[in-house]
């Protein structure tokens, strides 16, 4: 995949560090070898049908390894959707930066981004962020509140672009940015639902089309 | 719950009855039983996360019941997907009947009634059409084309009554009967999909006002 996650920030380093120098290196690489083989494994699989197992063997890892590292697959996943959300920070940090298009413009630009990887995806695979929603909230608390202040976030970003749009008076204000933000994203949602039933991009591109010739268009 | 499903039609009886009528009076139930638990187990738990196991101890059979009657357990989850469509489609004759509203009116009552059933669930269960279609997709080439096929019926349920309100002028040409069909349905799917992660009716709530503000509403 096209997936490429950065080093943590580095720990600080306690005064003996002659000898905690080798442990404090090896560990993170196989931390992140292990983070990375579980969006691969997650996203393709689900929650429930990846296995550790499966996720130590993408990893090229030892069997004992995962728990050396993760007190839980549960405290696992949590770490991988953190890291996935991390990635669609950047994407929608590049998207929304304004180069020369109007608010809407931008959110759509956003959207175009991800129709163009979910193509070289086959249309496949949609959002980790959705499937774990429907997933996993009904079974685990620390996933669904994790879950939840992940889409906070999200909202506040589109949001922004949103009143700068209102403000304008390209969008309309009959409803407000928080609430444009996260019809945006569910629906969004919904359209990359439907696109893994179909495997094509028509139910991406019918919700851009419809949503900013709409909601996000000539307001009245 | 407070699903229920009826009877199948009856089987056509061979000319010696009197051998066959115990093995048939008993199958039916048995395996009706089965379809019911399966739904239940695979609503609350998942595709993945639901053993056949925990499918024959829901529906109180003896542990081989369940290989006498299906063949697999996509085959299993095909029927059971069918007979929960068969329950929406219940659902959405009735909220489409005219009885005195518009055509939006009649969509709005559809997911009106939705709301209410997942109030009922403390909004942790959403659909069970939705939740396949992100988990089993990939997957399943069966469960794939199952579910194109229920998305494809439903969208001309729901055009149907949107063409109505396009011929009186209640709602837009500006799209096809079929494409804000799908909007809807794709739409809806996202807003029960974020319903799951703040596990109250605030995203099908928002959904519905600004769609039927919007896409649905005033037509210029």
């Amino acid at each position: 995949t096209s997936f490429h996650f950065g080093d943590r920030p580095p720990h600080s380093l306690d005064s003996n560090t002659y000898v905690r120098i080798v442990p404090f290196m090896a560990r993170p690489s196989l931390r992140n070898a292990l983070l990375d083989a579980g969006l691969r494994v997650l996203w393709k699989t689900g929650y429930a049908g990846a296995g550790v197992r499966d996720i130590v063997a993408d990893a090229g890892a030892r069997p004992g390894s995962f728990t050396n590292h993760f007190a839980s697959k549960e405290a696992f996943a949590e770490e991988v959707l953190e890291r996935y959300f991390d990635h669609l920070r950047g994407l929608i940090a590049v998207a929304l930066a304004e180069r020369g298009l109007s608010p809407a413009g931008r959110l759509r630009r956003y959207l175009d981004v991800i129709t163009d990887k979910a193509a070289a995806r086959g249309f496949e695979q949609g959002c980790l962020i959705g499937d774990m929603s429907l997933e996993t909230t009904a079974h685990s608390e620390r996933l669904r509140l994790r879950l939840a202040a992940i889409y906070a976030e999200w909202r506040e970003l589109f949001a922004g672009c949103i009143a700068e749009g209102q403000a304008t008076g390209e969008i309309s204000r009959d409803f407000t940015g928080d609430e444009l933000a996260d019809f945006l994203i569910s629906g969004w949602q919904g359209a990359l639902l439907r696109m893994k039933v179909v495997r094509s991009r028509e139910p991406l591109e019918r919700f851009k089309a419809i949503v900013f010739a709409t909601v996000f268009g000539k307001p009245t």
